[in-house]
């Protein structure tokens, strides 16, 4: 299978970046992390985004906060499907890395999930993976599956509670 | 090749939309496009999620302003990847259709692009199809090379206006 | 006296939700509530919603956050009047909720209150209920009376406080 | 049946209006129209809330542009159910209006819909009259029916025009 | 002199009110407070406004949050001087009571302060009666002078502490 | 009868200020208008300021956008009351002038209008020179009382209008 | 002296940066002019960034529009100060260019300036060549006459016009 | 080498500018700071900037929060570069500062870096003062290499634990 790249920023962006590769790990993704920043190590960014398809990756998630420039400069060095992550910071919320994430311009795209969205980060990969791969996708189907009687259990768990009152 | 699915909310998107169909066609991709709402026909919007794997959809982008539900309520009955276009609407300039596409729950991905950007909605998908479709991959790269020379070119002619000067 | 359904889109959103309960417990009204995601248990959330107006119910609260789609999935499969409560979430303090649930488009109407206003949705259910319900008005009447009282012993004791200085 | 009453701050918002009233008369909904300002006639304002239960009204809606206070004005002096449609103004795109209205301290709610969302306002009226009322139930259903069966006609069209290229 | 009288929505207003409550006791102007919510109390804060002149009040600050309707109610009723303190609340840190209180429609002015900025809302007032008064007007200046005087006091204790190192 | 200062930081602030000064003129207020920017001739506009006061001004008008330092500027160097309209510029519709002229720090405040406030900016200060001047504070309320009875014709004609149909 | 370079990330932005090249021009400050994206050319962006002090560069402007990166990839590419014009695109208003340029991280500076304030980015760069250059200091100072005196002729005619009536 | 000038409008923004003092001392580059505020201090912080050139300074950083002029006050008496540092208050977020400093009109530029951005601000000291002094320059390089070397570094640290699992 396609390996996923993780790029983060900064290491302060692990925390969040953590839950990407939990999840990735949870379906047998083979993924590969880095700590590189558009701004502090450019060339290194930009070298791993220009050899991450010869170098075997199918999709490079990458998470960076403030005026987030990672997925943007990651994305205009490759044509594989790019997933931005606006991470937030100590000021405003996480909105300027959003902005900065999402509203690329026409021809260079970055698939952009919540701030912080790390988790739906990682199973848009796997989404894009399974595309060819129906074992893939039947794991993506058994998880929402799991997913939905999770929430279908704390509703019985809500009755069971509120009966007893 | 397996096809994209257009899902619009309301023939008032169309014009954003067809730019996504335009980019679509010029890589050769198949699509579908339909109107459907996620409030108005949510069950043809469902129908259409819960059946496009199987109908040979390999993606969905799905466009609509406001409260934007379509692409959640897409991505609520698929594993397919969904990639939400924001569209602007007669208030607000489209952050509440953003913060609706983008801002989904962990779960439940939507791959957000910039307001209105449906060429950027497509490439993704062309992105996807991509990565195991080594003709397509040429093809965005061939488009990457071309976009670029664009950019030179009209520096170029700013080169040689300037100098005219 | 028809039944006010509440569903929430994950039990993190209970505490707030807690104080509709109450409300509508306070002027003995009967409820019904659930965990029911629109994005996780579509199926369950819409077949709620289909069926509300059958099984008694004469209002539906829907409380969420982030991208908020639980009430217009809601309103969007019943004509029952719909209130959506917008939950603050760990990022933009509930702004994204607000938009995603009162920008809803022509058609499909959700009576939106302020982030996390549980007991204003269901005071709002309650005064629905008392449009033809002479005595739940008086009571909407009784304790808009208390309201005020108990304003206005705050700016009594206040008075005190201050003469006594 | 009880009565709607509409109050508008401002005769500039009557564009607006203007659909409310097209809805609930497409409905046969009696309704009364006023123009009453919040701050220029806040007797007047007051008055009309006051007495709306006893002069046979069953639910208001009230629309008002920049620091939107008519709508919590005539809910602080009712306990029917206040629906407030937040006008777009000259600067701000409406979320001033949007804020004003929406975000009303517990103990008197607002039903809130979209920035100049008017037809939804009158919609909400319907749907709080029907719930004792099933032949204006059946109206409504009829109506989310005919809303449906056009955009699926919409989209009928749309694959004819897609097909004939 | 005249009376400034100083009206918040709730108790829970208090603690910012009272820096405005002090800054006015330290200037020696007589003023009134009162806890008069604009929806849970409308008779009594619109009373206080009606007979505010007759009863010897020369500007009235108010106090609120959320959708902050005080001062336009204040305003509505009174041809004083109004000053609106908008108050941050549990979400969307102020910027609602901000909106809801200066953005009034022309005819009814509410002159407002920034977040919170409860000890400014005090000095317009004492600015408001310096106008005809050359003892408060001194005063006025002589806090200015004081203010000024601290700041350059700890630049003083700055440097010293900058030429220790 | 003390005079009022309007200042505007450019030119192009005149549409907008021109309300105000014919506000002024409708209550036979003496007025001085200058174009004076807090940034390209702080000289001029802290000179006006400083001498305000001594030159028979009771109050001073503030108008600017963007980064509006004006109001600030001109409250700075004076402690008559200052009014702050805050003028919407080419971008962001007015909320970087407005948070510029309403967030002032604690000492020197800002009495702040709505965008564009211009009207009311004149109303604040025919009010502050009201508080010691019965005949004006009647104009006031003959002015108040006149706009609550032109809403009232409106109310009138629209009721005529509709009974006409 | 020195040169300026200026970068724009699309042609479209020409318009705006039109006016930072008049501005150098009018100081007689040499300057080089290119469109190069960050994202659409990312390595000619970065070459003239590396190259740009070995090639007489004294400063560098950077104007771009939407998730605006192109001064932060030129700043990380270079330690010459680089300013930064955030462009107003045809959604939000310029607010996600502004904080995708201004939000930098730690270590790699963007001096910016308003949204489409190219004349400022100008001045910017003219007074970083006069920090040791007295004579184009002088030019600064100057022009900063002129243009004051621009505003009081402005000033003197308004008073001949109000006087004239 | 000409000094740095650093202004904070209040002692309470310390901890943020002690940041800019400590990257111009790791540099060597000689400063003086000082508290003056643009409301409480005019008159010293105008004298400050009217004199900074003859006094050897070569840039000035001004940091303030809320309405936050004193970058602007700074700007309006010297040609030199100044730049702007936006300092998070207690409400907003520091977004207020950040309009407030940024949106200067044309004519007096403030060079803005980020909400909170001390070290930054130093650094482009740092790099104009470069301008013309390679040693700073090469000190500068070796800064950003050193920098980049700190996040490779934390990057082979996170390999080396990724392969310890």
């Amino acid at each position: 299978m396609r390996k996923v790249g993780i790029i983060m920023g900064s290491d302060s962006d692990l925390p969040i970046v953590k839950k990407a590769i939990d999840t990735l790990a949870s379906f047998g993704i083979p993924y590969e992390v880095h700590i590189y920043s558009a701004h502090r190590t450019p060339v290194e960014a930009r070298d791993f985004a220009v050899n991450a398809r010869a170098n075997g990756f199918g999709a490079i998630i990458a998470a960076a906060g403030m005026a987030a420039h990672l997925a943007g400069a990651i994305a205009a060095n490759t044509t594989l499907p790019v997933i931005g992550i606006p991470c937030k910071s100590t000021t405003l919320d996480g909105i300027d890395a959003l902005l900065s994430t999402v509203q690329m311009p026409s021809g260079i795209p970055v698939a952009t999930v919540a701030i912080n969205g790390a988790v739906n980060a990682a199973l848009i990969c796997a989404q894009i993976l399974a595309v060819e791969d129906a074992e893939l996708a039947k794991k993506l189907d058994d998880k929402r599956a799991k997913d939905a009687a999770a929430v279908l259990e704390k509703d019985a768990r809500l009755q069971a509670e509120l009966n007893a009152q």
